[in-house]
């Protein structure tokens, strides 16, 4: 298991401390060997390297196609601009240039946060899906600027951009409840009928699978009312960015969440979806259950470990049900004791 | 009181005719005169006059400068494509060419409704916020189409459109809780930074109002943790589009919430924001409380009649509490004995 760990700024460390405990443990008990290449992005490599994203990480990364990453950015690093910020500097250029493609994140409430969410119970129990987010075209990486009229963002996709993600998403619900859900804005923009043309056509190939095809504004209704309803959402970069963070609310607590953002084959980055936390960096207040699952995702998807992957999800599950957890989850330890708690049972 | 009517599609000519006899059991009671120009748009236009939006239905709007518009589109047109579908080829061209360029849509759960949101009645209490959506410019109006590369959208905002929306949404911060949220993506859109840096201008005029950025894959999270510590929501149109439908989950029913597109004075086009219900439509089930909202906002923001408009919601609020409503709302209520209700009671 030869993979690239970026802990990153505020937060980062911390967590990926604990995880990294965690791994070494899922190793010695399964007999794997373990070779993780430690890197910097972000302000941490700002600072020691003054560019966010340093050759030597993005070479490790490329090499080793699984990248452990912790938090990106920091109050430190606010008055920074555009690609020399923390976030974009790094993240993005990442995303396109390993050509992670299709971010996935879960929401699946463990059942010991349901009561922490603002939703009712009754309107999770129940809840399984996953949102499949294009994460290298649209908006976010269309040409943008100011001229003498004012400021422009373009909005671009090919039909082999939608193509591709499209398929993922269908491979993925043949995996679990045969359903796509995709979400776009086809009553006003073109980008969005293109989308839907094209998932309409991706479709014809899995006939097993129900496809539904809602406008993003319903969507984050329906997802409020309806979550038990839904398999894989698949939906572009912006909508997908917007539709994830709704999501997380319904997870009860954003500390619990991962994410995968993968390309074709098994390269992959896995990260929490919590920022760098600032304000409590340092303390050993933090939650590192996300970042222990996201590890757990790598095992997964990069290196095929289901079994590895599974044992540690089951003692994160166990941790929650056993309220070993840090105090924003109701419990008593600190960042490195849930580590160490995990790691004793995985 | 000189208004364009304009029922439209599906319930809206039902939800229409409550709503008139409303107004003129309010007329009665306040001894104005009240005269409707009835107009056709949408699928009714394109069905009587082959088009959605005819010239003498524009002509109207305009003369008057006050809308009340039930709702659009149906399965019975779903074929037709662009600017030839009744929504697309009405809605956005009046919008534009009226230049109502603010949209506003409250979000104040009614007690009666608070235990039918999904969410939990503590996170809802309280919640007294208006989204202000700018509803001219940005992606749905830029330049969109199809090239060797695909498709695309452009979003576009000049100073000027920003500046416009930003001073309203500060005004009417003035006359509420002084706190204005403004939502953007500054991060990644270069529109969105744009949009920041004219807030930031703007708010400067207004040294007694809070102001707040956020993000707006936050606020898709905080609507739904913090909403009762909202005011005034300013954003962009598909931003706009996007929150404010997930808004109005917290109001536990889409059946009760009027929205306003208004342009500089009086101009104003008011209707509820549920749509037009085919499945519903011309059986007398239909919840008329939202169209009878916007009827209330059409003579507040139009013609200033605040007593007027405060004696229909109080008269909505009270068929609320006496369950004098349709089967949606747990009444036994058709339509019209809705409307005849809160008539005898305004
Ligand atoms: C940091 C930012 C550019 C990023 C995004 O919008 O993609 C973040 O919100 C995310 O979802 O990973
Ligand atoms: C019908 C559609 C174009 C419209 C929009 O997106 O603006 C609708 O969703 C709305 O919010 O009024």
């Amino acid at each position: 298991i030869n993979f690239t760990y970026i802990p990153g700024d505020g937060i980062g460390p911390e967590v990926g401390d604990a995880a990294m405990t965690v791994l070494e443990a899922m190793t010695a008990k399964f007999g794997h060997s373990l070779e993780a290449e430690f890197h910097l992005v972000g302000g941490a490599a700002i600072d020691a390297k003054g560019e966010p994203l340093p050759a030597e990480t993005f070479d490790s990364c490329k090499r080793t196609g699984a990248i452990l990453l912790g938090a990106v950015g920091g109050p430190k690093w606010d008055h920074l601009k555009g690609a020399d910020r923390p976030e974009l500097g790094s993240l993005l250029p990442l995303r396109k240039n390993l050509n992670l493609y299709a971010n996935i994140r879960p929401c699946k409430p463990f059942p010991a946060l349901i009561d922490k969410a603002p939703l009712k119970r009754e309107r999770l129990e129940g809840t399984d899906f996953v949102v499949m987010r294009e994460l290298t075209g649209g908006i976010y990486f269309g040409d943008k600027g100011r001229d003498e009229s004012g400021a422009f963002d373009v909005c671009r996709y090919s039909e082999s951009e939608v193509r591709r993600i499209a398929v993922k998403a269908f491979d993925l619900a043949m995996t679990r409840k045969k359903k796509v859900t995709s979400v776009d804005k086809s009553n006003v923009l073109e980008t969005s009928r293109l989308w839907r043309e094209v998932v309409i056509e991706v479709a014809k190939d899995y006939p097993e699978v129900e496809v539904e095809h809602l406008l993003v504004d319903a969507m984050t209704m329906h997802m409020l009312t309806y979550a038990q309803d839904y398999d894989v959402i698949l939906t572009e970069n912006m909508f997908g960015d917007i539709l994830t963070d709704e999501a997380s609310v319904l997870c009860g607590s954003m500390g619990v969440i991962p994410s995968a953002s993968v390309s074709d084959g098994k390269t992959g980055m896995y990260e929490p979806i919590h920022g760098s936390a600032p304000d409590i960096a340092g303390q050993g207040k933090a939650n590192p259950l996300a970042m222990i699952l996201s590890a757990a995702w790598m095992l997964r998807l990069s290196f095929g470990l289901d079994k590895e992957a599974a044992a540690i999800e089951c003692a994160v599950e166990a941790a929650l049900e056993a309220r070993q957890t840090t105090g924003d989850l109701g419990g008593k330890l600190n960042t490195s004791d849930v580590g160490d708690w995990i790691a004793r049972n995985v």
